[in-house]
């Protein structure tokens, strides 16, 4: 029997009975018309479609690569522990006991793979992911985006201080005239912008038609790509007085990167995160029809190469003798505290969030389930790929929190 | 001043005046709109913006990964002749003296890599191509296709006597069903369809809008994935009466299969080709709306990994000592002889081109100048990328066929 879960009001198949490889999507030449997945019906990031198409976003749009050097990847050394990690069982936030496999389950997990003092404790694979498939990050994309500009600013390469309008003259009649760049690298701006996913008109879903991540419908006459979409922006609110999430803010970070460096978002992931950390596959970005990487939310890595790039924060930004993001990068991150602005018991800094809570360390994150983990203190890195039928991460924090707790006390003890 | 060649009664600026990233296309966050290219403009593969899009299709549309295996590539050793190479001069058919360089200019040559006895005797990029960037192959992809269907005959998975009917039953009702599979294979069928590119409404464009090739227009109302496309093809002619190129058959070819074997062409490619030879890079698949891979002309690799398809079928279907096509396909290909169904002093065998020619060999070819010539008796592969003002062979081959023979002479010498 199914187990059926409910979200937001709605039922679910469970993370077994949604399994995309079960449900046969996409296989057969061609597939069935009803075990079509195709990015112009709109409903590919639908659930259950959405347990393949996160594995699967290339064969869905236009994407740029991110090239590992093949070289000389770097390889993990394993101390596997999972037969005591899947041992475990824990008490959820609504007091529902979990053993730690169903659990993966019931929160629609794709892979999981935990590093302890950087050896891989555990690592494994669900639905339609495997170790050398890219998956969608979402909003993990934002943390990768936010180290590298914090490291531009502390290189001198881009000021934070400086108004995005210095950057980006076309932008001088928008909402972004008058935020500084740090403003924008910490979603402290004041914008007409909503970004609920569950509210079919919300900014969110603009965007994502400019951008090449969801289809235009016909007769759709709205932005072509995202620098469209960014000059269309007003202003709503004082710029620096609060955070406010809003994935626009990581594009705008982003043009400027690109705009001085005078190289694309995808070739910065590969000359500072791909090549130095030797990553062992390709990974892409969706770009839009002008060509440009949607840095809100578009990169696809495998779980091992994300995985890297927690272990490089959890370092300190060291990685193999080398420091690949500089130090005070790092400390300001770890160290930045101005709680008047945060309507919660948190701060997002750079793009990183720093929940201040008992897990520890810092994290980032991205809709339908995506976490990076880096847990200095438990010396634990945990990456997370799902495609939960949910965007918002309040449907899975109740389990994945307190599973996350219960992982990290094993290995710590 | 700029060199004006005259191909089909038009004038195109020269490969050096043309140079892609001399033009400065897709430079730029974002690009000036002079400088954009997008695939829904359907101006892409027009000239010159097609000296960019060649070598950058899956940033144009949704593909299909081929993998490498990564842990064992194989290494090309290097005999390096380029200052000879380069110092050859050659007339070519019209009676015009050339320089090697400055022919692989006037043909729009991106790259040229020659293998001599498997050694590297010369290599060199122009334009938007670098060794690590996949180009795209347009019909060299018939030619993976053709030997992969042709080992499965050897193999007794299919069998070239039936029909294709028998293979896809919902073809029943179409041109394919009392086609057979060797009919299909060797471009002998009776169909309405025609495939000059010149010709505005040439089947070939209802073809490459269905498969995701092209743009479709707004309005559009035909069919949306290749499957499709195939179901509407009518019968004109008599199957197995002559030979006719139509990239179509190719497609019919590739879905027998895939439906057959149970695996996508992409993966097939994967386990009988990148794999066995230790490809280098990944290569790519355009896929349609239902994520079938376009067989007639989707394939980009790098220059390097399609030199390693030439090497094998140089080395009768052996490499580093393994039988990867066997060698009754290959002998099969090279003595097929059925001179009353071609109107050219050529044959085509499992999607082969064997022209009884001085150069000898057989090549693999495709629109806008790609070429793989693999000559045994010459001891000699040469794989040639091209991003061509004109679709068709006939504008370049005056230059490039003697260009070509004096190399080999060269070699041979």
């Amino acid at each position: 029997m199914t187990d059926m879960l409910k979200f937001e009001g709605k039922y679910y198949p469970d993370g077994r009975a949604s399994d995309p490889r079960e449900m046969g999507w996409m296989r057969g030449a061609p597939p069935d018309c009803s075990k079509r997945i195709t990015f112009e019906s709109d409903t590919f990031l639908d659930f259950p479609k959405i347990r393949w198409s996160l594995s699967h976003m290339r064969e869905l749009t236009a994407t740029a690569n991110i090239r590992c050097d093949r070289v000389n990847p770097s390889h993990f050394v394993r101390s596997d522990r999972t037969a005591e990690i899947e041992a475990l069982s824990f008490i959820d936030e609504t007091g529902k006991s979990h053993g730690f496999v169903d659990a993966l389950y019931d929160t629609y997990t794709d892979g999981l793979l935990v590093l302890h003092r950087g050896r891989i404790v555990y690592e494994r694979y669900f639905g339609a992911l495997e170790p050398q498939v890219p998956h969608a990050c979402h909003s993990i994309t934002k943390s990768y985006a936010g180290t590298l500009a914090a490291s531009l600013v502390h290189e001198g390469v881009l000021d934070d201080n400086e108004l995005i309008s210095h950057y980006l003259p076309e932008l001088e009649a928008t909402a972004w005239r008058d935020a500084s760049l740090r403003q924008v690298m910490d979603m402290q701006t004041g914008l007409a912008y909503s970004e609920d996913y569950s509210v079919a008109d919300a900014s969110i879903w603009s965007y994502a038609r400019a951008s090449g991540w969801r289809p235009r419908p016909p007769g759709y006459v709205g932005p072509r790509n995202l620098c469209d979409y960014i000059q269309s922006i007003d202003r709503d609110g004082i710029h620096g007085a609060n955070f406010s999430y809003k994935s626009v803010n990581t594009d705008v970070m982003t043009w400027v990167m690109e705009r001085v460096t005078g190289t694309s978002f995808p070739h910065l992931l590969h000359d500072r995160i791909w090549s130095p950390l030797g990553c062992e596959e390709d990974g892409y970005m969706i770009v839009d029809a002008a060509g440009m990487a949607m840095s809100g939310a578009g990169l696809s890595a495998t779980l091992r190469d994300l995985s890297r790039f927690g272990e490089l924060m959890r370092c300190n930004g060291s990685w193999e003798g080398k420091q690949v993001v500089p130090a005070s990068v790092m400390h300001d991150i770890l160290t930045f505290d101005e709680p008047s602005k945060f309507s919660g018991n948190f701060s997002y800094r750079s793009m990183w969030w720093i929940p201040k809570d008992e897990l520890g360390g810092f994290l980032a994150a991205g809709i339908h389930g995506q976490r990076l983990y880096v847990l200095p203190e438990a010396e634990t890195v945990i990456a997370r790929f799902a495609s939960h039928p949910v965007a918002s991460g309040a449907a899975n924090e109740a389990i994945t929190y307190p599973q996350m707790l219960a992982l990290v006390r094993l290995l710590s003890a």
